[in-house]
């Protein structure tokens, strides 16, 4: 038995200047944005979204702009296994997340958890059933 | 004085079958999808997400597969001036809805209110000095 939910929402911004990006959307959204103190993250900035609402993100990248969205679990493994039985696959293991590509071919990731409210929240799979 | 927010998350799905994209999401994300009964959104499902979070779409496009964000707004006009003001720029209005793209490249659109918390919890945008 695991659990995972919609965790967040990443707005992914071909630039050199994540400030910039962050600032548009920001104000566009109307959450304020800051950066995360993990220097492993200077690429993002994060908005503070209500607690009981997915996260949003803006992260620069090198590749063309888009919009993905990751899933959050407690356990990567068994939510990796779940998704391919629902027909996604594995596209690589980055840190400490999975990429993976939809059916239709959209990229998302299963990351852990994100939000304090994870387990009282999150949806529930039963391995023998939904695996 | 106009009001906006995150209203949806829509699953672009470059795909004719529209419910097998819809069973995918709805058992990635948990959520039970659903048709929407205005025939003019027979390419449209929609999930029962809880009524104080985004709404979740998911669309079978010609286009490729994406995800877009849709902004809700009591007033179209005066909603895409602030965005357009922050660096967005108009590209189609389609039905009830424009189509923009941000600075960095993504489309989203600018809709009417989807959610009944719609009035107590959207932004408020004063238009002398956020315009």
């Amino acid at each position: 038995m695991h659990k995972s939910r919609l965790g967040t929402i990443v707005i992914d911004c071909q630039t050199a200047d994540v400030d910039a990006a962050a600032a548009f959307w920001s104000q566009a959204l109307g959450w304020p944005a800051r950066a995360l103190s993990d220097p492993d993250t200077a690429n993002y900035r994060q908005f503070e979204t209500p607690p009981d609402q997915p996260t949003v993100l803006v992260q620069a990248v090198s590749h063309p702009s888009r919009v993905h969205l990751d899933i959050e679990t407690d356990d990567l493994d068994a939510e990796v296994q779940r998704l391919e039985g629902l027909g996604a696959r594995r596209v690589q293991f980055v840190k400490r997340w999975w990429v993976m590509e939809s059916p239709t071919g959209q990229r998302f990731c299963v990351v852990r958890p994100q939000r304090a409210d994870f387990a009282q929240r999150a949806n529930t799979w039963d391995a023998d059933t939904d695996g």
